[in-house]
């Protein structure tokens, strides 16, 4: 057949992911523990994902016993379940077509959940009106991000379409990208000031693609991942005004803001910066902020639920983001419904809200432990440096790995990095992600590990890694 | 902003489908008929999806109660739940990461899913093998459709890539095609012979197009949709000859496949004729098969679970495949579980098995009678030539509407079909999707309503449907 010669040069394009063979051969070590194959260590410990419960982080028990009583009305008559959950099911299902989550929603969501999302939304930003009509769930804020990109990149364009993208980045995005056949345009993180976003830097990566491509749109990740760093508003404010004078439409991927905790750090976003920036830039710069119910304490990455909104979007082209999203039919019920959730917990009164605030404050108490001793342990390491964490759930620190390594990793044709992040995973069972993965500076090499686990998992994660480390650095200079 | 000028031609050529005007319509009459304005019907129904429990169709007890006790262990351990449902979600949570549905599973699903899958596939094909990493699960049966046509279209080729598509075919798969920047090939299925498909007519559709576009799939229903056909071993096996002849990938969407009624139809896989077929054919002829949980008796459209299995594909194609699909992470798991349910019900001398029995002979039962007598009472009524339904959730009759209705839709700027679907709605609350939706021979009108629906809303449908044709052609005669 003739399919492999006429197979779309973007998708061929499209770079391949080296945590897929870390994952392997994690799976592999897995199987091969079960069946008691003996180890120097008793579990592979995989914190390769920004996935909380694959961490051993525990659901939070609201959420689960609304959806529960959603999917088995009969729940919501029995005492078992306190009474504004099983209220909370009652009024979802009236929400629901044929009072079931089994049916079709509308294309951007149950509309009084949209409602809900948009509420939050205002408050959040201390007022500034946020509108239904504005917002679209999907599964997941990765694929509303797809569809947008969709609408922004003419890959038939000369010069076509570009995309600037922060180095370090998470690789779905990148993937997005080259999918479609755009370009992506990189620019470098400054890693010695915290991973801060640099104008010049911005403006530095623009013109170096000039005559190749035709920048449309700007991606930002705030806060970081996988560096996580929070952005300042006065930083924000730069951007806005550099997206405005290019012409750029920006892409605020939100999805953490819900986990800060610098001591001087807070979440502000990119709408409500713009906002209190005022006209012109208010009224023109063209948005789109991405948030979900897989990230922050929830961490519900498997129901697959997410949202945009959208800023200043012509309204011609609200209506090509409409046809987007309705092909695909709708996002999953019960992933819409922890969005609800998220944006609408149980508030003090509430029969729930005394466990409700004492397992988000188990979690993030945790949370904040983990990330001061992995900051401390892993600075204490020789070989590493770890900027200060301020949000999201990873840890993102610079290794330094002597040049025997890097000889080695040449000879079985990895990334040094990749090389490192397999070491650890066959000699104490850690599955880490490599830098390589996210794109970093030349001459620099990282590891990323999610730091959102339970406390214990930290402590023994940190403790492996130490063990290994020391001897590794020993065994290589 | 310079956005709306720059927006993907392809975005901006896919059509408006002309159901959101009426399902906003049909909101609306909701919202009024709640505050208690006055209509000659006390509510809308609503059968313009295939979406069985917006209908009124209850959800199976086993899927919910297994779907709920993995959302909230806890009811693993009561002894509400019955004894195979509660092991049943204790081994799926085993298979989930951190056992938990809130973690992102692998690209193409939990593995342990996957593999009953295949193991589904294969003893419906009577033995032919299916290798589960041919597999992947996906939000959806129309999602994975639209993966694998990114694969296949290179929109940056000229001529352009091309789809062969039946007319009629439900719109989700058409706006894909053109999303992608493909060109949509029309195949007329012949409705006099009960919508058979003609290979005939597949040639006459693919010499249409020569000089225009480059074929390169064919997209086959079956059992159908809009119109309710089962295809005969004899024409899929012309069908695959046709493909394999032309060097097309072959399509199937097969969603429908546990809906089959007809005396003396039965569905057979393309998979399984092709395996049947021999070689070479049955090693060359690529073929992508569909299926979903959204269909069937289960019909859990909410929570968007479906699968593509893939026989004959190039294996660095499948490597492309994998990474499409890895770039939106994974299906929800609940999704996913559902497909395990669907795929290996209770069975007999299970504690959920009688009631599981009697819950889906109810909608079996209830369906064959709709399907009786909407033909019989469509065919009863002036005006409208319904041909036998076989399979799927619909029926698909053919309107003919007198000059005069068709003068006035022109005098309001809308298609023939809809008006009548407006006027159909407005009147006797009725909601259904008209024929232009799905494309139909020029000088034809249909319109589409669902029949998985409880006994009596369809009772109350045809009733309805006969009191407003009849005074319909009279006033317009």
């Amino acid at each position: 057949m003739s399919v492999l010669q006429e197979i779309n040069p973007n998708v061929k394009n499209m770079r391949q992911s080296m945590s897929t063979v870390l994952q392997r051969r994690a799976n592999q070590l897995k199987k091969e523990l079960a069946q008691g194959a003996r180890k120097p260590y008793k579990d592979v410990i995989d914190v390769s994902w920004g996935d909380p419960h694959r961490a051993g982080v525990k659901p939070l028990s609201f959420v689960r016993q609304v959806l529960a009583a959603c999917l088995y009305p009969q729940l919501i008559n029995s005492d078992k379940l306190p009474l504004d959950v099983r209220q909370r099911a009652q009024r979802l299902l009236g929400q629901c077509a044929g009072g079931s989550v089994g049916s079709y929603t509308a294309t951007a969501g149950i509309s009084d959940i949209v409602h809900r999302v948009s509420e939050f939304i205002r408050k959040r930003d201390g007022g500034v009106p946020a509108h239904p009509e504005n917002i679209y769930i999907s599964p997941g804020s990765q694929w509303s991000l797809t569809n947008i990109l969709k609408v922004l990149v003419n890959a038939e364009a000369s010069p076509r379409p570009g995309v600037l993208i922060p180095v370090p980045c998470h690789q779905t995005t990148i993937l997005s990208i080259e999918g479609l056949g755009a370009a992506v345009i990189p620019y470098y993180l400054r890693e010695e000031q915290c991973w801060s976003l640099q104008v010049e830097e911005l403006r530095r990566a623009l013109e170096s693609t000039k005559s190749v491509c035709n920048p449309v749109a700007l991606y930002v990740i705030n806060p970081g991942n996988p560096a996580g760093y929070v952005q300042s508003r006065k930083s924000m404010q730069e951007v806005i005004q550099f997206a405005s004078e290019k012409r750029l439409f920006l892409l605020a991927d939100e999805v953490y803001q819900g986990c800060v905790y610098g001591e001087n750090s807070e979440f502000v976003s990119y709408k409500r910066v713009l906002a209190e920036m005022g006209p012109p830039l208010s009224d023109t710069v063209e948005l789109a902020s991405f948030h979900s119910a897989s990230k922050g304490f929830m961490g519900e990455c498997g129901l697959r639920g997410g949202y945009v909104e959208l800023v200043n979007v012509d309204p011609t082209v609200m209506k090509y983001i409409y046809k987007l999203f309705s092909k695909d039919s709708c996002a999953p019920a019960l992933g819409q419904i922890a969005l609800d959730l998220m944006t609408n917990p149980p508030q003090p009164g509430d029969p729930s809200y005394p466990l409700y605030d004492q397992e988000t404050n188990q979690i993030r108490t945790a949370l904040l432990e983990n990330v001061k001793r992995a900051c401390e342990v892993v600075n204490s390491l020789p070989g590493f440096s770890c900027q200060p964490v301020e949000g999201g759930v990873f840890a993102f620190p610079r290794v330094f790995l002597p040049p025997k390594v890097i000889q080695r990793a040449k000879e079985v044709g990895m990334q040094p990095d990749t090389y490192y992040c397999m070491k650890l995973l066959e000699e104490v069972g850690l599955l880490f992600s490599p830098g390589c993965e996210f794109g970093q500076k030349e001459g620099t090499l990282h590891i990323r590990f999610c730091i959102m686990t339970p406390r214990d998992t930290m402590e023994e994660t940190l403790r492996r890694l130490t063990s290994f480390q020391t001897k590794f650095m020993k065994e290589f200079s």
